[in-house]
């Protein structure tokens, strides 16, 4: 269980990775690994486009913000939610698909997102390093361009994935007791809060993001700076069009 | 690599259990690894509640349509998007959240999923058995009243774990070849879809499910028995009000 347990618990989010390509076989173990993942009745609502080519990275590198590991990773995975393909099957054996609704979005999204997990930890126990971009609920709607995506297909996330440059230090987690409830949700005190949250605020690198962005605590580089409300707000419309645009808010 | 080979490729959903319990130092290394994932901006914006209480898994059998493995699992763990406790810390740091919008609850939801799975895969990785139940986004609503959750907490998904008391046959897959595009998305052929659907509709189960059901194909069974659009279309309407009630579509 050592290995399983490095696997686990030693894990890390690679952002640089080397010039090696990622084999055909090897990619394609990763993808099979991932399609066995579970899936709401079987039916696999999902797709995965896999971009190597110079100039896709090029057009959907913008879209991720100009993250610099898009350019640089030798392989990116869009992971879609996909009713596109159901739906035909459908049409095509006299059945009436009723998925153009929100709550299939959603089962869809959870589909996909499950491959990628499963891909991503396939993926690490074989050596190669994963970086999740969240830049793709953002900017579905561009992403949907570049990579032409029919209705009833919604990009959900986005992996760079290459063989690792760099061995980072493992970022800091909440501690367990933040983030389990025994049988209910117990609500947080001021001191539980306080207490949970003190090594993250103590640690060089979150006194060093209050400093540079002259703020006085670590909460509002994330509220002023990294999330801000004016660009949630933004994107949830941008996200909500897009969701509606791809066929899924019909009669609601 | 055998094992990790096996973990991936030969894995299966178990849900038959045996009476054995999962001890406490078990389910903390699995929530441990858990929460090794990638998670946005390391904000972890999720929680997860387990239920081992017989009174709490009566309280939520009906609300997953009483599937049998809710009462017979020893543990069931419900994930949830959770911008609560990160807003909590916000407020008590001077500093203004805004995470009440449906970006968010994307950013949390995705954050919770990334969660489960890791956690799935290392409960298969002990020998554990695990099965997710697709009725959590359908019954959010009332899942929230038994696990008491507050505003800014939707339930996601929810897994069944237990000891294995079945060995069942693998599941198929459609060929990776109807999951995957090349740069670009590729959109099918009739002859494709047909294709990549005559494993699945070849099936002895496929044909018994098709029988019994009195339909004239097995997309049928999808559409008219199963994942009918009239409960696609009512659970849509019950999740967009979950998503509001929770605080999730503000200034939209």
């Amino acid at each position: 269980m050592t290995d399983l347990n490095n696997l686990f618990l030693g894990r890390r989010t690679i952002r640089k990775y080397t010039q090696e390509e990622i084999g055909e076989d090897l990619l394609n173990d990763l993808l099979m690994a991932g399609c066995r993942s579970s899936t709401t009745g079987n039916m696999q609502v999902y797709s995965i486009i896999v971009t190597r080519d110079e100039n896709k990275k090029k057009a959907l590198s913008p879209l991720h913000f100009n993250q610099t590991m898009v350019l640089e990773a030798p392989v990116l995975l869009t992971f879609c939610a996909d009713f596109n393909r159901f739906n035909r099957w459908c049409l095509n054996s006299s059945a009436q698909p009723g998925y153009d609704n929100f709550l299939s979005f959603m089962t869809a999204a959870i589909d996909a997102l499950l491959v990628a997990q499963t891909l991503c930890i396939a993926a690490e126990a074989r050596g190669l390093g994963i970086c999740y971009l969240g830049t793709t609920t953002y900017m579905a709607h561009k992403i949907i361009d570049v990579l032409r995506l029919p209705k009833g297909v919604i990009p959900v996330t986005t992996i760079t994935l290459g063989w690792p440059a760099e061995n980072p230090e493992q970022t800091d987690r909440l501690p367990l007791e933040a983030i389990v409830h025994s049988e209910i949700y117990t609500d947080y005190s001021d001191a539980d809060i306080e207490r949970f949250y003190s090594v993250k605020e103590g640690r060089a690198d979150s006194l060093q993001f209050i400093r540079e962005n002259n703020k006085t605590s670590l909460a509002q580089v994330f509220t002023d700076v990294r999330y801000k409300r004016e660009d949630n707000v933004y994107f949830s419309k941008m996200l909500l069009k897009v969701i509606e645009d791809q066929g899924f808010m019909n009669n609601l």
